[in-house]
């Protein structure tokens, strides 16, 4: 029995648009434009799974591939007349990277492989001029000896500048046939004297060894990288294709060029691109002489050009997207060289996609497919004059890079401390907030800033969540910075900058800068195409989409940007402004002492109901509670807060009347909202050392030992969310006080208000019921209190695992979960998103033991499983449970995927996200079929 | 229709020993005698039932339940031929509280019942003394005022003491008729004057408000706390059992007391009690006269002591268990009163269950049952001298109680560093290291200390944890401590403690005591009863029971106790030895830089490998790597652990030689091992400020950057664990070489070694799969090198909820799985247990919300959830995967019948805790029915 050999190599006639796993995305754009009929020169492909069978054989070329592609060539020979490695009439060929996705500039390529002394003269023969024809052989050397012979560029480049300079040539054009000739024995020599070995003259041992190249290109440094940063996957392989060679460099009537089938910028439909007349394609790219716009084409050459605009129009009509395309003409005659889909900006994107639905050439669902989500978040942040930064950096005035944690642009004076950048903010003046990182105790700096910068910390630092939070740009972990706080300065890049010196930041590519750069703002009622485009993933989605906002400014923001609800409101936030901060730090210092002295009370009170005695010890704790500076300072606070908060609410309720808003009850570790410990340490040392003021040093010492009581080895697990309403009931009670009161007086007003009370971080059904139970309480007293009632409702965030595994006992407590999928994501790996992105979670990423950063594209495997688990145990006790999230994945496109398909009923994301998620969660519906 | 009211109330004839749910243990018991023929007065239970519908109707008699107390009270009468409150033959009763589950004397209890001006004629004429009528009326009024009433006791003893007084009585049988008289009328006039009412003198109301004080005490204060310390659930309620009173107070020829029927010390089997003549039972507890031994009764009243020995082996056949036994002789004749379970030590309960079975009397499976394992820790632990220690306690000796963390007792020097500790205790001075709270530096001292002593921390913090490793007595979190760390001083209790004094802490009770107090060391080889017992235990267990051993000592103990293998070896504390924690940080101050240099050579190396260039950088990164201070302290430090950590793995494998060992690789995050941040900055900022030695400021500030730069919000969650190993990968190939070194050099003896390596801390399948891969690279290597093979296995802890919830595809990669519930329980609730249990968890058991501590008792709803999931998941892809569970639950008895239940193959628990696992393990199969 005969084993048939297994196909590795396709002629362009056997391919076609749909085989793009196995002939790449270059080969079966080839085929397919080949098999409708547009001018593509004859070539063949070597599939993906003969590069992928290479590397399972270790690095050997797989049985037949060989026979295969020489009878392919055969063919090519005979559709052109012409052979390979002929002395007299030579075919030669291109050998092309291309896998599946488009990966450009990672590959190599080899162009004009069939070259040697023969078929070199030969080609001069037949073409007529000898210097037409040792200038291709003179790049194929060097191409060949960089790409395949790894010999680095540099020294083919040197050869050439030496013989320009020889020849007083100042193009490479100006060369003569005779320097050409030169060049080639010099690059020759050159190969030998690199490699130890005679440059291959054998045309088919140049074709095997630049498939080989190929083939390896594939997992090229830059490659792996250029997949790890794209998450492409790492076996599909590249394919090969081989293709006859057309010159544009036959003389003026020749040239080659790019065309985009609209204006990738802006979306117009108009033929764009650039065109490079008596030049190889490679010239366009290399920038040798400045290419010309293609319309010029229109004068030159109009039969060429009217060719160009038909099948560009065509390619679009087949292709139904719009086309980037490479094209060569040889002595008047067009060749398409590659069509892909074009890469171009969102802002183009929107606008091809809502043209071509009115030119009828898609439907609204593909135009809703064809914009990736996350691409939207540029064209609604403010942004930076690109050709400013461009000169700025050119003037050296890029001073470092950072990540870039939150996008959008912004330019101001450096400040370096919280106090004075609220003290210049409020004043009107835009800064930039400097600090090696940030935490709680810069939130009112944060405020009123216009940009954050931070030496150390990820992109899910305090820095910059909360940035994305408020909506402004951030740069994080910039490592290049030196911040001196004591002597008020950074450096950077070589430069110091004083305070109050400008700087600007580009949070959305994580560039710093020295001085002021002119800004862009786009606005989504301007973006009629944005809308339009928005408008239709309305009608297909089933997700509602919220938005996290804890201002009526944020809220309404929200709204504009088609927010349906507020989705997280975080009361914390709203104690670090800058007159609140001190009743706060009063409220927690005063907390434990008032609180002991209450819960005696309470135990004393409910001894004395059951038993009748008691009467003296209960009077004398009554008197000390009575007498007590810390339950004073406590109720004092706590009424002062009140009163701040209750406005805070009604503030937001009033932006968003008719719409449901969640507000989730006081969550970090009390501890958070005093000094630092480290500060208050290193004070004290220094009053104790000098010995020169005692009353300082005793308040430092008093200061010191009230945040050890309260400072905690691991914050994130500690005492905070749900635990701080069991333990110190009041600032709950408060605040349900205030969300109530401001609900009940809006009410009043004859405002629709729809507050949805959030209990954070719940682990036991036990905790939720005892709060549950509080809230109803106070609820009952306000409602009686202000004599009106509001349609108030109970929930719960979903941030442990634990609370995952036993939903179904939490959900008899709670009308609604949120999952709070950046916590259950910490908890659920273990990760401190504090430490682990700075210390290892990125190089995890990088080394591939994690496919993303789970803080950023939400894990189905772990933490998605416990949000189905809760899904399912949530709907058995609660059938009507109303189910959203609120985590930083509420505004990552793959993420909302996900809550898609477990069945949420809405995701809540930062105010600028909105758009990016009402996308997605289109998306979400048309892939699910539901659209 | 006819609706038949419940019944509420049973006759002792009506009722049983397996009625305790509905009659409580007391009545339950009773009626079981009665019924079986044993001499107990007639009378009947108000249910359990009535109890709680009382608190359900708004503390209300239910309907009915009042005629049905008329109606059996009037079969009393019939039975005695007495009448309630009958002016001339008087039925006097008693009204006893009883709930399900015993709670001695936390309920409240009525005696003498049906008094009144009248009766008490009545009975003055029936029993021929006026005296000894007025002498229960007296007690009643006393009883009835501080029960029922709520007037406080001490008024009653004051009128009681003024009357002793005025006739000049020492005891309270030395007052005669009038005496008493004129204490009723008092005591009387006391009630109306404390309550503004008469006291109640009609028998029937006086039961009535009995039955329902009763029923209140139930819920009182002390009964709460006594079931929320017990963990008895607040739903059972109390019934009430009514008997007709018989008197020990009329004359020579009564009397009342309590027996054993074996003694509750020893367990030895012999009647053992106390009998007092002429008096009734409360007289024998209350102390008002000395009893005398209960043997004395065979001498006053030989028949009535044979009776009772009779009784006594009676009752013990019938229940098969010791009983606790109250009788009171009237007038020649024996009555029991109750019978219960006698409560006695944990050897007693040992020999007895073990005599039990030699008699024929129970079976080895009911000896099994019958012993709490928890109990047996106190037989295996050092203990003081109870008498010494009471006499400490009277002599003002008793400074502090802190939390019982780790049981056993340790006297020794106060010392209060660590450093100091070593010193002296390596010159073999027994010491109590005593800390604020202890860090991982502390854990050199710790080794050498006898016990240890902490003010801050909860019964899993550091010092406890570390304790319980290492078999010590601590007692943790004595807040009423402080500690002068600068003048080297405790104060406590109103003493001060100077260093180098001697103090003695009891663990099991959490007592601290100045100076000696002698202590007890038991040994396991010498108690003959419990090897019998956990022989027995050993035959009918399915678990098997490993230890938690960091070293050979612990792992001989360990070995003694049974352990069939160990666990749990954590490899970082031996890093903290003296003269290792340099070498250890030498390593970690280096370990960033050289790794980053080991990381760029890799890159080049296969970016050479692939493209053949690159010759001169990767000469020029080794160049740098070569000198590289830190790469040079790196391998040195390596290479100077790995000899120490050979020769700690050898002593291991050769005490432990056929048995398994698993070996954790280094866990916790690098820091640990460093001083602590908050000292380097204090003397840092010393150095500033005084400004007198740049040499040292610029040492203090190095190391406090290098501190800072690995310092971690949570450490918790940082970089620990297997992220250590990915990170720094030397270290884990160090200690992985350290291991199979050892193992190979002992193989070649011809000693069976099995070492098991364990990856902690896995979250993702990925983690495993490259640490494998690592770890048999080695393997393969140091079996070629040694020219010998082990069998050793490698697994993973699973300690993570994404590590269960993808345990399908981890298990791909370990041959073993060893539950780590002490960070699965801290991930799955959100809870760091070094702050949690200090700043809420211990009131979240007080207050209900938490049924237990889940750090001690397993979490069955949730950690238990994710522990099943991952069994399930594993086996599915390795069915004989390994399963064993290390963290602290494996020594709890609860937790222990969760793995069985759930299908592990072993617990691993500290060595103390072996015989307790293996008790446990063997109920836990009992109860499943596999004995």
């Amino acid at each position: 029995m005969r084993i048939e050999a297994k196909k590795w190599v396709y002629f362009f006639s056997e391919g076609n648009a749909g085989m793009t796993d196995l002939l790449g995305g270059k080969g079966a754009h080839l085929a397919e434009m080949a098999n409708v009929g547009f001018p593509v020169p004859p070539g063949f492909v070597i599939s993906t799974e003969a590069c992928n069978e290479y590397y399972a054989a270790g690095e050997e070329f797989p049985p037949a591939l060989w026979d295969q592609v020489l009878e392919a060539l055969r063919r090519m020979e005979k559709e052109t007349g012409k052979r390979f490695g002929d002395p007299r009439n030579p075919l030669l060929v291109s050998a092309r990277s291309g896998g599946k996705v488009s990966m450009p500039g990672m590959m190599e390529t080899v162009l004009n492989l069939g070259l040697n002394e023969e078929p070199v003269r030969g080609l001069g023969d037949v073409t007529g001029t000898e210097r037409f024809a040792y200038d291709p052989y003179r790049r194929f050397i060097g191409m060949f000896g960089r790409t395949v012979l790894g010999i680095d560029s540099s020294h083919f480049e040197a050869v050439l500048e030496q013989f320009k300079l020889k020849a007083g040539a100042r193009l490479d054009a100006d060369l003569g046939s005779e320097d050409l000739k030169a060049i080639v024995s010099e690059s020759k020599r050159l190969v030998k004297a690199e490699t130890g070995k005679e440059f291959p003259d054998d045309p088919l041992e140049q074709l095997r060894l630049s498939i080989e190249a190929v083939f390896e290109s594939w997992n090229g440094r830059r490659a792996i990288n250029y997949r790890n940063f794209h998450k492409i996957p790492h076996d599909l392989g590249t394919a090969v294709s081989i293709m006859a060679m057309v010159f544009g460099n036959m003389g003026d009537d020749s040239g080659a060029g790019v065309a985009f089938t609209r204006d990738p910028a802006t979306g117009d439909k108009t033929l764009y691109g650039e065109y490079l007349a008596n030049a190889q394609g490679e010239d366009v790219v290399a920038g040798i002489r400045t290419p010309q716009k293609v319309e010029l084409l229109q004068l030159e050459m109009p039969e060429v050009y009217q060719e160009l605009v038909d099948i560009s129009d065509r390619l679009e009509t087949h292709y139904r997207d719009v086309q980037d395309i490479e094209f060569t003409v040889e002595r008047g005659k067009l060749y398409i060289l590659q069509t892909r889909t074009a890469k171009r900006t969102a802002k183009a994107a929107v606008k091809a996609a809502v043209d071509m639905v009115k030119e009828g050439l898609i439907t609204k669902e593909e135009a809703l497919k064809r914009i990736e989500p996350g691409e939207l978040l540029y064209s609604l942040f403010p942004r930076f004059d690109e050709g400013a930064k461009e000169e700025a950096r050119s003037q050296g005035d890029l001073l470092a890079r950072g990540l870039n944690a939150s996008p959008g642009a912004a330019t101001g004076k450096a400040v370096f401390d919280a106090d004075r950048a609220e003290q210049l903010g409020s004043r009107g003046e835009s800064i930039i907030l400097v600090r090696p990182e940030t935490s709680a105790e810069d939130v009112h700096g944060m405020l009123v800033a216009a940009g954050i910068l931070t030496a150390r910390g990820g992109v899910t630092s305090h820095a910059a969540v909360v940035a994305r939070g408020l909506g402004k740009p951030c740069v994080a972990g910039c490592e290049e910075l030196r911040i001196d706080l004591e002597r008020r300065y950074l450096t950077a890049g070589g430069r110091v900058i004083e305070e109050n010196e400008e700087i600007s930041i580009d949070g959305s590519t994580g560039e710093v800068f020295a001085g002021r750069i002119p800004t862009i703002v786009p606005k989504l009622s301007e973006e009629s195409d944005l809308i339009a485009l928005l408008g239709w993933a309305d009608e297909v989605r089933r997700l509602g989409v919220w938005a996290n906002a804890d201002y009526p400014s944020d809220a309404a923001r929200a709204l504009e940007f088609g927010a349906e609800g507020i989705g997280l409101c975080r009361t914390e936030h709203m104690f670090f402004e800058e007159e609140r901060l001190p009743i706060v730090q009063k409220m927690i210092l005063s907390a434990a002492e008032a609180t002991a002295l209450q819960n005696e009370l309470i135990r004393l009170q409910e001894e004395k109901d059951r038993r009748g005695k008691l009467e003296e010890r209960l009077a004398e704790v009554q008197r000390r509670y009575d007498t007590s500076a810390a339950a004073a300072d406590y109720r004092s606070a706590l009424a002062e807060l009140m009163r701040f908060q209750r406005e805070d609410f009604k503030g937001i309720f009033r932006v968003m009347a008719g719409k449901p808003v969640v507000i989730r009850l006081v969550d970090p570790p009390l501890h958070e909202f005093l000094p630092s410990y480290e500060r208050v340490l290193v004070e004290t040392t220094e009053f104790r050392i000098r010995g020169n003021d005692p009353v300082k040093l005793a308040e430092s010492e008093n200061l010191l030992r009230a945040i050890e009581s309260m400072r905690e080895t691991n914050p994130m697990l500690g005492l905070r969310g749900c635990r701080l309403g069991l333990m110190f009931g009041d600032i709950y009670e408060m605040q349900v006080r205030a969300i109530l009161t401001a609900a009940c007086g809006l009410a009043k007003e004859g405002i629709d208000v729809r507050p949805k009370i959030m209990i954070p971080l719940v682990g036991h059904p036990n905790e939720m019921r005892v709060l549950r139970e509080k809230v109803e309480k106070v609820a009952r007293e306000v409602e009686a209190e202000m004599g009106t009632m509001v349609d108030y409702k109970i929930g719960v965030m979903i941030e442990l695992p634990r609370a995952a595994l036993t939903a179904d006992e939490i959900a008899h407590y709670a009308e609604f979960f949120s999952f709070g999928t950046n916590d259950l994501t910490q908890t659920t790996f273990g990760f401190s998103r504090d430490d682990a992105e700075g210390k290892f979670l990125l190089q995890y990423v990088e080394r591939g033991i994690l496919p993303e950063n789970p803080f950023q594209v939400l894990d189905r495997d772990g933490v998605g499983r416990l949000i189905k688990v809760a899904v399912e145990l949530g709907r058995k006790t609660r059938p009507d449970i109303e189910l959203g999230i609120c985590g930083e994945h509420g505004g990552d496109p793959s993420s909302i995927h996900f809550c898609h398909q477990v069945g949420l009923d809405y995701v809540s994301c930062s105010p600028f996200r909105v758009p990016i998620a009402r996308l997605a969660a289109a998306q979400a519906a048309l892939s699910a079929g539901e659209g």
